[in-house]
């Protein structure tokens, strides 16, 4: 069977653990009741995080999809999870066949020629929504697909403490966790242990680990964002990537670099950032201003989504 | 209770039967489900095919919702029906505060800054997803909401001609009519009927009764459609709607404007049109060049939607 026949369902780029799961676990669910074939993809290297949910759960990471542009065969026919913006999406996805999009973020800059099935629900993660959607269509989770989307609701959620967790993702997680047979509490520390333990990494690597860009009118920011249940561990990783940033704001191509290092524990996060505007984006956007050292200290802000994208976009636009 | 304590529900400008009636009938499932005030609205006059369907179930016409624009009392909390564009949209749709999409057309631009309920399914008639949500939600259909609901899904498929007609819609649409006890084909031609009865109008009130406008890359374009199931009528409609067309093309400040004269029972479109590169983009288009007139003849094209847009989108972008 040629390429061009196959359905991807694939993630955002510099994926995080809930576009992996939920791509493999949609692709399932797609197989299961449909005649398609559909096959879950990623959009860039796998993280340390999700690399321990693969390897506990015994799953194969998905294969790499390098671009979408359309080939002498035709369109690329693809489903994306876990994102609805061209910046965050695999590249070529304007030349691309988008079918459909299953996502929880906030409703982004990519359009369609033709009507497609687009759901998107204010919940802490994609994995929730993949969930719901086995079982409407009546469908058993296996304990490996319930390992991985358990494990996307307890990373995308910070084990239910970030804003962004609704009730319904809590529920969801521990039924799945009894289907995993995991511990939650446990196995979430693990999975965050391995998630925060950089040390063989370059600061490019740890750059990348979980980095996306936005753009508001006429700027173009990037956000990327660490999380560890111990603070030692944020500055240092901070210090490693204090040095790259002014390389990464040259080589995105964008307006300003923003890198969330969020403790868990404390719920908080030190912002670091490059950019001509960066501080007074900030300091606009939370009413703050700087006390001492080159990062912002925001306590409370724990979530990308929820307590840094829409103050930015609202200062930015 | 003032007034930004409610949440509207409203269709898109010019608003069709599906725009009414969808909002009619999902304001009801929102206020039968949550505990909040939802009230539908109308962003524009009611089309003579809707004033039928609201005399005939005896249901009042929701109220004009002139601008959602932020005033000293905050934003205007508003869920949208039947499109996600925002030149589709109610005037000051950036400075409100959305809450929810429930549409069937393409991906458009709108975009929020934060999460929001997205629910965009590629079926015929925004009036379906409607209803699945009411069973979704184990709501029974009252009477009149079931004519308002299958007076929809007639509507936007044309009676099931339109190829944007899916087995979901004409399965749901019969159900309505049962619960509704209208004979769907009677039912039809009199609504139809209605809706092509524009003696009393004037070309200004005859273009408005549904016209959409679009945009692509840097070029902005507009389309209206009046279906018919008598072909003479349509050619009346014509030229009462030509000497009006440049005019409308100034006052709309787009590039282009065309309008579809469709006709139900053949199954095809006269399509007119005004602006520099309007023959242009439909030669292009279709593979077509004009034969005479000044009009173009598709034969088997009756939907905007999925046999017009998709088809300029590609010229044009």
């Amino acid at each position: 069977m040629s390429d061009n026949q196959k359905i991807y369902v694939v993630g955002h780029k510099n994926p995080d653990t809930d576009s992996i799961c939920s791509a493999i676990a949609y692709a399932e669910l797609k197989r299961r009741i449909t005649k398609e074939t559909y096959e879950a993809r990623r959009a860039g290297n796998v993280n340390e995080e999700t690399q321990y949910v693969l390897d506990y759960f015994k799953v194969p990471a998905p294969e790499l999809l390098e671009s979408v542009v359309k080939t002498e065969e035709g369109k690329v026919s693809v489903i994306l999870v876990d994102h609805n913006e061209v910046g965050q999406a695999v590249d070529g996805i304007k030349e691309a066949e988008l079918l459909e999009i299953i996502d929880h973020h906030k409703i982004g800059d990519i359009t369609t020629e033709a009507p497609i099935y687009f759901r998107n629900q204010p919940v802490g993660c994609t994995a929730s929504i993949v969930y719901q959607m086995y079982e409407e269509n009546n469908q058993e989770v296996s304990k490996e697909i319930a390992g991985l989307l358990c494990s996307a609701i307890l990373s995308d959620t910070l084990m239910f403490r970030s804003p962004t967790c609704t009730p319904k993702d809590k529920e969801i997680a521990e039924k799945l966790a009894e289907i995993a047979q995991i511990n939650v509490e446990e196995y979430a520390m693990a999975m965050f242990k391995a998630g925060s333990n950089l040390a063989d990494k370059t600061p490019e690597e740890i750059f990348f680990q979980d980095f996306k860009k936005f753009t508001a009118g006429e700027v173009s920011f990037g956000v990327g964002q660490i999380s560890s249940m111990a603070e030692d561990e944020l500055f240092e990783i901070a210090d490693r990537l204090k040095p790259y940033m002014p390389q990464a704001l040259k080589e995105q191509g964008v307006d300003m670099i923003f890198f969330m290092l969020t403790d868990i524990l404390s719920e908080s996060t030190n912002l670091i950032y490059v950019g001509d505007k960066a501080e007074a984006t900030i300091e606009k956007a939370y009413k703050i201003s700087k006390e001492a050292g080159d990062y912002y200290k925001l306590a409370g802000v724990v979530s990308r989504k929820k307590q840094l994208i829409p103050f930015f976009m609202d200062v930015l636009q």
